[in-house]
């Protein structure tokens, strides 16, 4: 059965949507703790505002180490959200539990490792997992668009 | 009772998401007023095609009235986002109404507060915001993992 | 009907929303094709560990042409993501299908070619396909905070 009324307390899908994309959102969120840290250890900040309470701060909008973790959260903004908006979607469309459970997994290893690679400068293996996240929104989206044209 | 199903038209939460919900995107997306009035303010503007029909203008992509509007705008795509995304899921376990009702008061008083603040240059009580929003985002986040595992 | 439990398979505008939805997300991912091939053709990397193995290339995060697919990406961020966001719940509160259809289909059809006039430099039109696109989700969202208080 198809539709959003299907994804009910006692649908198998429903809790591995819920579980997954919660751990995303608190991944997705998590880049903002690393980027603050950053700035403190860099001493680099965005807003004059910010730099005054803090002895030695400047104004910095382009310290590498900074720009790379924002770059990193950019990159969420750009795939994970993507994702979580279409998962429902797909879901709704009442794909098989081990298909679909296992896609969501997937991808949500795919951009734990994302991120980990990004911040530790892993050049190769970064773009492998970037591949495996998109592929996995992208089969999503196509089986939602031949289900609904 | 829980699941998508269940936030039906005589759901309380329904109308509170709903609301809130949508005044969330409107300010959101009022943050493009700001950007573009503070472009015309600062004759500043991201592409030359935008910049050749305003006598005076230049192509500057560092202007600093114009980047905090964007900085405060990318803020809202970081926290806002996620927390949209997230409410629905949320909501689906079957919280208390009252508790969540006020976290998503909560969530909207703060982030608006966040804008105002960011915009007027107020260091520390942004902080504020921005930590009220972020927890309970983390909140709703840990019932919904804690639900569903 | 309203409700999210409305939107199932047999729901007109059910379909719809998934088709469109899918749509809207394949054209947002594709962004970072055309990003990926500006940065090849301008040989101007993000990251260093990515510059090493293009011969000649170099860290640059000022590129004009990369930075103008960028910005439209970045574009799509701040309306496509808040259209999708804020769609199901305007879908929620029963609209008429034909309205609620075309309101979709114009959005869509308005972001699209707000991409192709955005990398061609087209400035006037790529403000009008804009303005169509805030003007669908504003409309949205007035009709469910009208509904829902």
């Amino acid at each position: 059965m198809a539709g959003f009324g299907a994804l009910i307390a006692d649908s198998p899908l429903f809790k591995v949507y819920l579980y997954w994309g919660a751990i995303l959102i608190v991944k997705m969120l998590s880049m903002a703790f690393f980027t603050a840290r950053r700035r403190m250890r860099s001493n680099a900040y965005a807003n004059p505002e910010d730099a005054v309470s803090h002895p030695g701060a400047k104004v910095v909008l382009d310290d590498p180490d900074v720009e790379r973790v924002r770059r990193a959260h950019r990159n969420d903004l750009e795939n994970v959200v993507p994702f979580l908006l279409l998962c429902p979607l797909y879901l709704a469309t009442g794909p098989g539990v081990t298909l679909a459970t296992n896609l969501i997994r997937m991808f949500a290893v795919a951009r734990i490792a994302h991120t980990a690679l990004y911040l530790n400068e892993v050049p190769v293996l970064r773009g492998v997992a970037w591949v495996v996240g998109l592929a996995v929104t992208l089969f999503m989206a196509g089986a939602t668009i031949i289900y609904s044209c």
